[in-house]
């Protein structure tokens, strides 16, 4: 098997970027992403310290906007809505879920599209669902589709199975495979023979959130798998929803987690708030 | 093969607004559409006389903005903003594609939800995406839904393929379909074996747009066959995606065109209308 690894395709995305990053510089901007954090969850830390690091590697800024467990939905919504009007803010990102009490609705409606770095809002929602590039796709969606690019997979005519419908994933991911001229085929926990359907497909997309659910009844000689899962084993390691080792010898190639499509998704994100810096000058 | 015929579903719609659309003329409101047409289309025509036909008869209003081929973007976006600002109106179908040098761009963006009954706005795109009900889905892909229920038809961990990727039916009624549990399949022209992936599944939806392309080759015993396509065969005469002579001996069941899906459209948008005109008393 292949090993596609995400630090190329994740290098050549920061690569691109810096004569724009250069360019802002020059006119005194510097690309900014504000997180908003509810809490201290581990995951969300843990996923913070690893945008500040990619950022400022990349003469990038990240400013966090911490908020306790117990905000009012009115702080919260204010915050994100002072954010929304703040010139030197080109990007926002919102962990969710937030904790229990609080809706992200009202900031699903207003926010702007430029500004919806990870596609959190309606317009983006939208935008995407239209097949129209002006708009940002969820990073992780996209991280996919740049990866498979990457290595030079041609999607024209393939069959793709995508395991998981999810907002933030399987959807995206299918409507975005879509485009790019693939046949999809989306699957679930109502799926009936999912081995079957995974069998079936030139390559398999992972989005399922179950830990290594994917192994050596699901696939065959000849196929690409993509594992867009962050899972825990019953060890506490961090694992994907493909279990690589059993598969290894037979596929044709697949991406590792950690170090596959998870670290591309941060650069995808790096590039959604330049771009809109760069739009905004 | 059984004919799933559209006028039992379109009856069953229209008897259960009954109720509301009396409920609101006993204070004063009648659920009204407003139809945006620009320059006069044959098609366009005919499916205005539908509307007209179907709203009369269940006591709503149609009331058509009618616009020269030559009019103004700014006329064109005045008119549809004046619609969306006038309380005696529930909702606004706009008749596209619009004549070249026209655009749907600042309706798309502005149109709200409750008066778009077609869904061609942003807002009523990103709520189909996230599976918010509380939307409109474009009501081709609804009548489809619809018919399907109508009929008994468990779609639950079924394999529906859906040929067409349409904004219009082919992606909407592929995300209804994933939300109803089905799994979903979506062909297009860059398909490689098209025949193969309909013989797979359990229930087939043609939403191509191109007269009588699947046929016997595309079908085994069993299948269920929804047919969305409204072309002109060669004898001028209307006709669907699907050759429905060539395969009637041998699936469980399919749609006609005409007296099918077509018929459950106008019923849905007279739904959509007489939903957003309770929602605003």
């Amino acid at each position: 098997m292949t090993e596609l690894t995400g630090k190329p395709v994740s290098d050549r995305i920061c690569e691109e970027l810096k004569e724009t990053v250069s360019a802002l510089k020059a006119k005194g901007v510097i690309p900014t992403l504000a997180v908003i954090r509810v809490g201290e969850r581990e995951d969300d830390l843990a996923y913070e310290r690893g945008l500040k690091k990619k950022f400022e590697a990349n003469e990038c800024n990240v400013v966090i906007k911490e908020l306790p467990e117990d905000v009012t939905q009115e702080t919260l919504d204010n915050v994100a809505k002072a954010l929304g009007e703040d010139d030197s803010i080109h990007g926002i990102l919102m962990f969710r879920p937030l904790p229990r009490g609080l809706t992200d609705k009202n900031i699903v409606r207003s926010i702007k599209a430029g500004k919806d770095s990870d596609a959190m809002g309606m317009e983006n929602m939208a935008r995407l669902f239209a097949g129209d590039e002006e708009g940002f796709a969820p990073c992780t969606a996209q991280a996919v589709i740049e990866l498979i690019k990457y290595y030079g997979i041609d999607l024209k005519g393939k069959k793709v199975t995508v395991v998981g419908r999810s907002l933030v994933i399987g959807k995206p991911v299918a409507l975005m495979l879509i485009k790019e001229n693939a046949t999809v085929t989306v699957c679930h926990t109502k799926t009936k023979d999912l081995a079957s359907e995974c069998r079936n497909a030139d390559i398999i997309v992972a989005a399922a959130g179950s830990a290594k659910m994917i192994g050596k009844d699901h696939v065959r000689e000849g196929q690409i798998v993509i594992d867009v899962g962050m899972n825990v084993d019953e060890e506490g390691k961090l694992c994907g929803d493909v279990d690589l080792d059993s598969i290894k010898d037979i596929i044709e190639a697949g991406t590792p987690v950690p170090r596959g499509v998870g670290s591309v998704t941060t650069s995808v994100l790096l590039k959604h708030v330049v771009q809109n810096a760069a739009r905004s000058v």
